[in-house]
């Protein structure tokens, strides 16, 4: 049977809703072994998968575990990003969109490679905890009206075999298989509704804006076969979208601003159009003035709080966070603009340095396309084994204004 | 390393010769395991090899086992079929080489789906062996002139393992691959010069004559790399090459021929093609002419029942040989003309009852493109299980002649 849907897809036909059924069924029990699912994956990224293909796999990956399901009467909305630097995305709209009175249930991941996790982010806060039951995970998003939480070892068990076989055998960069590892656990997940942040650019999983919103495409057709309302954002990640960069100090920028401190207008952008589209899915009329509404009266982050403190955190905790004191500044050498900042590198190094120093890492003073004069602050590295050398080779300097680059390129 | 190689080459790089070394070392020593050497095969399927590629693997391949060496003053020839039906050429054409002066070293395979393989069918010659040890090998080859002997375990273990992984994980059709694997046990065979007959058609693993004569010209170029002579031929195997299909069936067809009685014309030509190429490659003026010459004059057949006596076999055993007795015959069921036989639908019912039965099997009667009258013999089915209505439902005829087809499309 494997063979012949092997050959199948490497002569590029598409395999029927069946055989992916049967594929991973087998999968899992042993019957096909990782020869030739990694034969099969990498024939998936030479031929594609086409939409009906992706939701085959999705509800073949859906069936490997547990799921969960929310009452009837009750509307819930995800979110998920396809990975970036410094994005605090999930800190500030899940919060903002439950304290608009619709249901957020967040299941979220640690970080990988250069990119961060909210939930690697969120275990700085002090007795906070990630792990809940399912039963209890449910049970805070129908009381508080949100919760992020790690994702289940129960739901989509083949996911996780099948994306660590892929990472093994160099066969991850498949729309469909990408599709379908994401959505599969977002269904799993049980909410109604999904919005997609894709990433794009130089520190994005995806490089290419033609590609980021095929996968776009693909997530939210996959996500509506499965009788769910989803909408995608491709936005821009060829420089951090905030001004912070490492596991604590984003809990801090999201902290301040939810409690209404000047944030970066990149950053406070990339938030409300997440959070307006979750609303949007959701119903809320006018839904933009509905979050600036519940971000200025406060609502929002007494919302946080309440999240924070339902699982385990304080306010007090939150409020005594404060970045490392071991700062290293970044000046800039010469006069001219910023060109470009990069994000991957500086991902990389936020990563180690708040490893041991949970609010050590970066923040960053100067966006691409500032005007800088030589000596102006570009950046802070924060901790004791923080380089600002490091940091310094990551902001590229030149004589001419780069082009303004949009924050998002397209909205599916 | 190899996860970066797998990479390179799903994007359609080419791999250096050290990647291939370290590759298949690693893939030996258990460093690379079957799921990213299967990854890698479906890249090379998709992305193919250059001919310096499929060199390098070859070369990293024979440097897996041992290699069999012969002295200096030696000329030795081997020869190769990529399989067919009813293909007795090696049984005829290494005696025939062989009674001309030039030392025929010759290492084969067994059956292989519906294609015969030529140590099945010398070992219905009784008491002959077939599984020789590399120094008597050698020895025979220098004494007699030529033996035929199976591919030893010792030669190319990576070849072993590799194939076993491409047949489980449906990727074997990549010319690269399959010139690598070829060549890399000739290499390691000793033999100064190859010729190989690569079949095409739709009964030879090759259906389309474009990429059979690009494998044959990757054969002979990679074969070059080594420093060794050789040539291919592109030949049909759109029908039975000879009239008998199975083992000892074929035996006493090549015997036959070999001793004088008149042959098929079109095995007779496919016999003394390659036997020609072995000597033109070996230095023989006017091979084709010797070639006749050894044929008529019984130094060929003579030649047969050395070698066949220096491996454990007799004259009397060879000559003894009868077609089994259990005939069944296929008659024509209309007026017509043969237009195609199914020589899969042949090779794998010979195949099945020539187990049991040495000299059972097929006999073919008429070939394409006779013309038949209603009530002719199309074809024999031998042995106690052999089935007409099986053989006769592989002969299509029509009401108009088929095209003439060549016996060789070309000699590179």
């Amino acid at each position: 049977m494997m063979r012949r849907a092997i050959e199948r897809k490497r002569e590029g036909d598409a395999l029927d809703d069946a055989t992916w059924e049967a594929t991973i069924a087998a999968y899992m029990d042993g019957t096909v072994d990782d020869a030739q699912m990694a034969a099969l994956a990498m024939a998936c990224v030479w031929r594609g998968l086409d939409r009906s293909e992706a939701a085959a796999l999705t509800r073949a990956m859906v069936a490997s575990g547990a799921s969960l399901q929310y009452p009837r009467e009750l509307f819930v909305v995800d979110k998920h990003s396809s990975g970036g630097v410094s994005d605090i995305v999930s800190l500030v709209a899940v919060p903002l969109v439950a304290a608009c009175g619709v249901k957020v249930a967040k299941l979220s991941g640690r970080a990988l490679g250069h990119t961060g996790g909210t939930i690697d982010k969120l275990e700085t806060i002090a007795g906070l905890r990630t792990t809940l039951a399912m039963d209890a995970f449910t049970a805070q998003v129908e009381r508080v009206g949100c919760a992020i939480a790690a994702q289940s070892e129960a739901f989509v068990p083949a996911d996780k075999r099948l994306y660590r076989l892929r990472d093994h055998t160099a066969t991850v960069p498949s729309i469909g298989l990408i599709a379908a590892s994401i959505v599969s656990k977002k269904v799993a997940g049980g909410a109604h509704a999904f919005v997609f942040d894709v990433k794009c650019g130089t520190a994005a999983f995806m490089r290419d804006v033609r590609q980021a919103t095929e996968l776009a495409q693909t997530l939210v057709a996959v996500s509506q076969q499965f009788g769910r309302r989803a909408r995608a954002v491709v936005s821009d990640m060829s420089e951090p979208l905030g001004r912070s960069i490492g596991t604590g100090i984003e809990v801090i920028e999201a902290r301040d601003f939810l409690r209404g401190e000047d944030a970066d207008a990149r950053v406070r952008d990339g938030c409300l159009q997440i959070a307006t589209e979750m609303l949007a899915l959701a119903g809320v009329s006018d839904p933009r003035a509905t979050a600036l509404g519940a971000l200025r009266s406060g609502a929002a982050y007494e919302k946080f709080i309440e999240m924070i403190e339902a699982q385990g955190g304080s306010r007090a905790a939150l409020e005594a966070m404060r970045v490392t004191a071991r700062a290293h500044e970044v000046k800039a050498s010469h006069d001219g603009f910023v060109t470009a900042i990069d994000a991957v590198a500086l991902g990389h190094a936020a990563r180690e340095w708040s490893t041991n120093e949970p609010t050590g890492g970066i923040r960053v003073a100067m966006r691409v396309g500032a005007r800088v004069a030589k000596g102006d602050l570009l950046a802070v590295a924060y901790g004791a084994h923080a380089s600002a050398k490091r940091v310094a080779e990551a902001f590229m300097l030149g004589g001419e204004a780069p082009a303004a680059r949009p924050l998002a390129y397209a909205t599916i």
